[in-house]
Parts: C-alpha cells; sequence; structure tokens
C-alpha cells in the first residue's frame, strides 16, 4: 500500500506534470505517463500543487527559538550577556525538547524534511527528531580551551551521543562532531575530534569565518585564516559542513572547493547579526557545495526555508548589481539538493529508490496567480503558508496544512510556559 | 454602531494592551484602560492579537502581476522586450481592472491598506480600487519626449483622470501626475505637469535613479543628476514621491530633504533587477521621509508589504555590516507611516478621529512563539498569512482571513483566462 499523487508539477523549467509514487520510505516510481495505482494505493490529486524534495534547514540551533524576539535591537554583546545566557544557563534537558519540537514545527510548515543542528542536551534534541519523524544530522557543540580544561569531557559527551544516536530511528538521525569554533576550541581538542570523526566516520561540523572581527582577531593572533588553519590541522580530511564562510578569500575558497566542503550559508542571520554578504557566487563558481540554513531564530527569527531561499537571491543580486548573478534554479537547488551529501542522501530526491522526502506546495494562491514557471514561482513568490503536505521516509508530517507528527498547541503552550518559569525566577 | 476591539497589542515598545473604537470611518476611541462598548456595538476579543494601522505600499504597478514569473532569469531587454511588451501591448481596460484586483486581493491578504500605483487604462485601476475598499494614491504613467510629441496628450489624459477622480470613493482616491522618468518625458513635458500640479494640487509621483546606468548615462547627457535636475526645473516645488533614489550622491540627498521628498524605496525590486541597495540610513539620518513599496509584482514578484519589511532591514544590515543601523521600530514605521503624508493622511494612524485603517495580525502562531516584543515580531517574524483582519475607512475588506469585498476565485480565473486568451493570438 503507497501513495500515488497524479499530475503533479515539479520543480524545473518545464511545464510538464508528473505522476509519483511512493511506498514504504522509498519512492518507488517517477513517471511523465500515466502511473497505474496499486492495490490499497491512496491516491491524491495534484494539479494545482507543486513537487520538490524536502529543504534541508543546513545550519541551526533549533531550540533557540526560545530567544525569538527577546532583545532584538541591540549590539551582539549585550544581547548575549544580558538576555540570552541567563536564560540559557537555566535550560533543563526537558526545556530543549519543547523549544526543539517547536523549531521542528515550524520547518516542517516552511517545507523542511531534514535539520542540521548543534546545541545541548542533545539527548532531547533527538528525542524530538524521532518522535517528530523528521531527518537530521545532530551534533553537541563542544567548547574547550585544552583537552585538559573541558575538551576531554566535552569530546565524551559528544562520544555518547554518537553512540546513542548515531543511524537510529531507520537512519533518519546521524551525528557529527562540533568543535564550535576555531577561536573557541584548543588545537589538542581540534585534532582529537577530527580524530574521533574518522574512528567513528561521522562528519565535522563547525561555525567558519562569520565576523569580518572573527577572522581579522583570528589572523592577528595566528597569522592566517581560519579555514587555512583547519586545512593545516587536516580538519577537511573528513566531511565537513562549514557554517558562514562569510569572510573567505580566494585561498579559503579554493581549499573548501578543493576539500569538497558543504557550506551552510545563513543569508539572513549574517544580516540581522550584521555580520556582511558571503560570497556566494565566487563560491559555487570555484565548485564549493553551498547550502542554505536558518542559523537559530535568535538571529533569523524565522525558521523559514522559504525565505531563507528568498533571502539568498536578494542579497547576492542586490549586493552585486547582478540580477543573473544567482537564478531562481540555482537559488532552489541551494535549499533542497546542496545539503544531500553531507546527510548521506542520494543527489537526486526526486528518483526512483529514494528516500520519499517530499514537499507539495499549493500553487492556487493569488499571490502564485499566474503560475507561470515552477523555480521562479518557489524563488520569487511562494510563501511557507502554501505548504500543504510533507513527507520524510513516506511518512506524512503535515497533511492539507495538519501537523500529523507533533501537537502543535501543546508545543507552543509548554514552551511559554516554561518563558514564563525562567523569566520569573 | 461601532466595532470594539479589546486587549490588543499595537505595534510598540510597551507589552501592555489597549481598547479600540471606531465607528463610520473613524477610529472614536484608544486607550489602556477598559472602554464601554456602545448599543450595537460588535466586541472583538484582541488578545493573541496585533494592531497596526495599514502598510502603505508606496510604489507599485498593480496590474503587473500580470507578469509575475513570467521570466524572470532573463537579462532586463530581453524580459521586456520579447516577455512583457508583447503581452503589455495587447492589454485592454477591462484586463486591466481584473489584474489590478488581483494585485489588490494579494495586497490586502499582506496588510495593506493602500497603494500608490502608476499604470495606464486607470479609469479600470481606479473602478477596482473604488469597489474592493482600499484607499489609493493613483497616476498615469506618461512618457513623451516633448509637448508636440505625445506630451499634450499624455497630459490631457492626466488631467482627465484628476478630474474623474480625484477626491472621489469618499476621498479614499486621490490622483497624482506621473512623467515617468527624467529620461522618458521631455523638460516641456516636465515643466507642464509641474504647473498642473500646482494649478490642481496634487502630487507628482515618479521614477528617480533606479539604476547605476541611468545615474551615469543622465550625467554624461547633462553634466548633473536626476535629482539634481529635477530640482533645477522646480519639480519639488509640489508634494513629490520619488520611486527607487537607489544611486543618489550626498547632494542629492541633502536636496530630497530640504524639499520634503518622500522617497519609496522598493528593496526586493531593485534586488532582484540587480538595480542595488539605497543608501536608506543615510537618508533617513538626512531627515528624508522615506517609505516602502513593492514596485510591480514583475519584478518583486510579490505584493506583500510583510516581505518588503523584511527586505529592508535585511539588505541595510547586511550591506552595512551594522546590526544596529535600521531597528526594527524603524522598519515599520517606514511600512506604515512614511507615506501618510502624500496621502493626506495624519501622521499617527493609530489615534482617535483618523480614518479607521487598521490591520490585525494573529500572534498565536508558531512561528511568532514565544511572543515577545511587537515590533520584532512584525520586521522579523511574521508573514503576510498571519494577517486575519484589514479595514478601511472602517470598513471590512478581510475578515477572519476572508477577503469580504472581493471575489477571489472570480479574479484569479479571470487573470488566468485573460493570459491564455494573450497567449493563444
Amino acid at each position: 500500500m503507497g501513495t500515488l499523487i497524479r499530475n503533479i508539477r515539479p520543480i524545473g523549467p518545464s511545464t510538464s506534470t508528473i505522476n509519483l509514487r511512493f511506498e514504504g520510505s522509498r519512492i518507488t516510481s517517477l513517471s511523465t505517463s500515466e502511473l497505474a495505482a496499486q492495490d490499497g494505493d491512496i491516491v491524491l490529486d495534484g494539479s494545482e500543487k507543486l513537487a520538490t524534495s524536502g529543504f534541508i534547514n543546513a545550519h541551526t540551533h533549533l531550540a533557540m527559538v526560545l530567544f525569538r524576539g527577546l532583545a532584538d535591537d541591540v549590539p551582539l554583546q549585550v544581547w548575549l550577556e544580558e538576555h540570552v545566557w541567563p536564560i540559557e544557563r537555566q535550560l533543563q534537558p526537558e526545556d530543549v525538547y519543547w523549544c526543539t519540537l517547536l523549531g521542528i514545527a515550524e520547518g516542517v510548515r516552511s517545507g523542511t524534511t531534514a535539520f542540521i543542528d548543534m546545541y545541548f542536551h542533545c539527548d532531547q534534541v533527538a528525542r524530538a527528531v524521532e518522535e517528530s519523524g523528521v531527518r537530521a544530522l545532530l551534533s553537541y557543540g563542544m567548547i574547550a580551551p585544552s583537552l585538559e580544561d573541558r575538551g576531554t569531557s566535552e569530546l565524551e559527551t559528544s562520544k555518547a551521543l554518537i553512540k546513542q544516536w548515531h543511524g537510529h530511528a531507520d537512519g533518519r538521525i546521524r551525528v557529527a562532531l562540533s568543535p564550535h569554533t576555531v577561536y573557541t576550541c584548543g588545537e589538542d581538542v581540534w585534532r582529537k575530534a577530527i580524530e574521533l570523526a574518522h574512528e567513528f566516520d561521522v562528519p565535522l561540523h563547525t561555525h567558519v569565518s562569520e565576523t569580518r572581527f572573527e577572522v581579522e582577531d583570528w589572523k592577528a593572533k595566528t597569522g592566517t585564516t581560519p579555514v587555512k588553519y583547519l586545512h593545516s590541522i587536516e580538519a577537511f580530511s573528513v566531511p565537513m559542513l562549514a557554517a558562514h564562510c562569510v569572510h573567505v578569500n580566494e585561498d579559503d575558497i579554493a581549499i573548501l572547493a578543493d576539500h569538497s566542503v558543504t557550506v551552510a550559508h545563513c543569508p539572513k542571520s549574517n544580516a540581522k547579526l550584521g555580520s556582511g554578504i558571503a560570497p556566494v557566487p565566487a563560491m559555487k563558481q570555484a565548485g564549493v557545495c553551498v547550502a542554505i540554513g536558518t542559523d537559530g531564530a535568535a538571529s533569523n527569527n524565522r525558521l523559514d526555508m522559504v525565505e531563507e531561499l528568498r533571502a539568498t537571491w536578494m542579497l547576492q543580486r542586490a549586493h552585486h548589481e547582478d540580477p543573473m548573478c544567482l537564478s531562481s534554479q540555482e537559488a532552489v537547488a541551494m535549499a533542497v539538493g546542496a545539503a544531500r551529501g553531507i546527510l548521506g542522501l542520494p543527489e537526486n530526491g526526486l528518483s526512483e529508490g529514494v528516500p520519499a522526502d517530499l514537499v507539495l506546495f499549493d500553487t492556487d494562491r493569488i499571490h502564485t496567480t499566474p503560475p507561470h514557471n515552477a523555480a521562479a514561482m518557489l524563488a520569487y513568490a511562494a510563501n511557507s503558508g502554501d505548504v500543504t503536505d510533507v513527507y520524510v521516509d513516506g511518512q506524512a508530517l503535515l497533511k492539507g496544512g495538519e501537523l500529523r507528527t507533533i501537537d502543535e498547541e501543546r508545543v507552543k503552550s509548554e514552551v511559554r510556559r516554561l518563558l514564563h518559569r525562567i523569566k520569573n525566577r
């Protein structure tokens, strides 16, 4: 018993529709010609809908939805020291569970089927991922000046996470190792993390060259850029997800390309914090795989991949004064395709035999009328409210606009309650 | 018989709620303390909602929704010559009516209560505005090398529009005069337009310094910038709405400030067409009144003021690498307040005696949880799908998410039908 969707329009320049069938966790067939329904199949009419493989949020801190709108219009240091940290210190494991679920709910509602997350109390993050049915690459953000000073215990926490959760939930959950940045983890911690990544065959996930200050400061201290430094300690000898890469130079970009690093570009967060505009066209031209992430809601304030996709072309075209520097097709590919490799997924999400991670958009909206071109519709006109159905491994997480695996009202009330508790301590 | 909304949260830093009553076309009272309902009042519960005076779309070409997504990823000249113009030439007056209604419907759904529009077949634009109940400043875009070459007849068309529609529909419709640009209208046409603006006491509305090429080309031909040229012919002696102003220098900005010009900043259109990023902080610092517009859907591809508000802070903060260069409060004020003057509306939209042009946002959404700060919620997190109710002059145009004055299904089908007719000629 599977699901057959008839006459649906896939993302792409063609205006012809396809028929698509999935069963269990996999897409079983996909064709521009008629497909026969099999016994017991659910048959859906896909006309006036658009199909894409799911968005992958390539860098986020899901539980940080708690800080959404807390104190946005203040300088970074004030925000961290007076607002975020005092609350973060009080977070209990259960709190992280509820906040992560809220973040997942928001992501699913915007067509996200997979999240690459870095936070703490990661057992609770994993629990939320397992229960909600999404796909994720999780990691514990390690902060340690040296192995002696916190490093060994941070690495133990990461190792325990790998042992307990890597490959869990029918393979939907994978685990990475996350030294937080070059400047918050000592070289011995980095070297040990790289060694463990080889040993457990898991990727690394870190923040790289997010702000101009960070890069200048690192250069002043070490004489080299963060990317070159990471290269020198062989951090790119394992699959690497490098978040941000806003301030990377030509040499850095060549290193990222040579080592098949996946960059998680976070345009809205980089804009909101005033970090700048990453050199996306230069990276893409050099052959770097550039994916898109929202970062945490604290610096965004959304976990909405449709918005993020829009921010991507908008910032690049405005900055370079070039309407051709990033097409709608390219932007969509960054949001749906670019992070598939680091997640261990086959390249093409809409093909036979691959996991059925699918998203349907309603195109019969006033703001998508008339419906000229599918990729353009997604990149320029659609919004997350148009997402009607989301499947991961063939399981419906959103159906007709209703969340099926998350009790949305309960999650909202739990998050409000815990914030009230923390604020009134 | 009026409407009383209890316990609603207004945009602003305060977390206290207000009670707001309107009757006929005006807000009658507004208070943080209890307001008694009068006989026959409709009483609404505003808790879990946010109230703002309506967004004003300060520069658009509503009917251009027809070209949304038509051919986005091609160079400007190809787009105009091979795609837009061939269709535009075939547009009948009735077509402009239906397309304008679709644009208005999209705008209302995103919380827009007023539109500043420039197009042709303006009787049909006015008809759509009158019937739908929104507020508008309309103009006919004149293109004429000289009075002799089209100019006199273009001005006659504008004059007829003023006589027939200015002040019409209980004052909801106002008319402006629109020489299209400095380079598409001859000086004698401009001078006559300025004279007519004085005579009829109406504003001017034009495109100014949108692209780098336009400014360089104009300077090469005349030795001066478009803004300085307009100043020299006394175009700023009447109220002026100047769309774009992307490539304005310090002197230009001083002129705009000195003459109380209202600038319609169109960030998404400027980004999509690769025109660049307007110097918004410099203009604001110099005292220029900077409002926000979507431009036409052909170059956006939305008429969504929530998106436009977001694009505004995003581009500025990223470009200037400064998280403090445009706050959420400032961005919201640009979207709701800055164009009130040119429309002849009192400065503060949420005060007693002013027209009841109101928008309610549902704040009980997953992506606006938890609800920390109202302006931040609007600027950073809300989307147009959160708009539940829109009133103009006290009339409900959107109620509980349903359009009340526009038959949305009819409009969509008419627009699809006319596009089909044109494409299959």
